[in-house]
């Protein structure tokens, strides 16, 4: 068994709104120090333990969790 | 200036609606090894260092970041 977590995040140069918003609200609750926010996506995912993972989790993310054209993703495979 | 990660998960005894359709989406394309997906956000924050931060970061998830009747958070700190 296995636990697979995936960080997506969208692509740096991609305007991400629901990070502006984070800001601005940060702001507005007086932490003036906050430069930048972005808002991504956290997938823990438990798997059977395959020998195949990386290549599986990999494809997964291709498939299916990310949208490659606005989104990057990287993933830590903890065995167990 | 310091980057900070933090982790938003849903509470483990909540259902989580997303992580199934996850689940059931990863099955559906074969991958029949998933024990369990579970959806989460990110959030990344890049904040001026103000000798703070540990404090400050915390009282932003409780204030703003988190549902504390419905999540649970960590968060790192990377001071560079």
């Amino acid at each position: 068994m296995a636990k697979v977590n995936v960080y997506v995040t969208l692509k740096p140069e991609l305007l991400d709104a629901q990070g502006k918003v984070v800001k601005a609200a940060l702001e507005n609750l007086g932490y003036n120090g906050v430069q930048d926010a972005r808002v991504g996506k956290f997938i823990e995912i438990v798997i059977a333990d395959s020998g195949n993972i990386e290549k599986d989790v990999d494809e997964m993310c291709r498939k299916l969790l990310v949208n490659p054209n606005t989104e990057d993703y990287r993933f830590e495979i903890e065995k167990g």
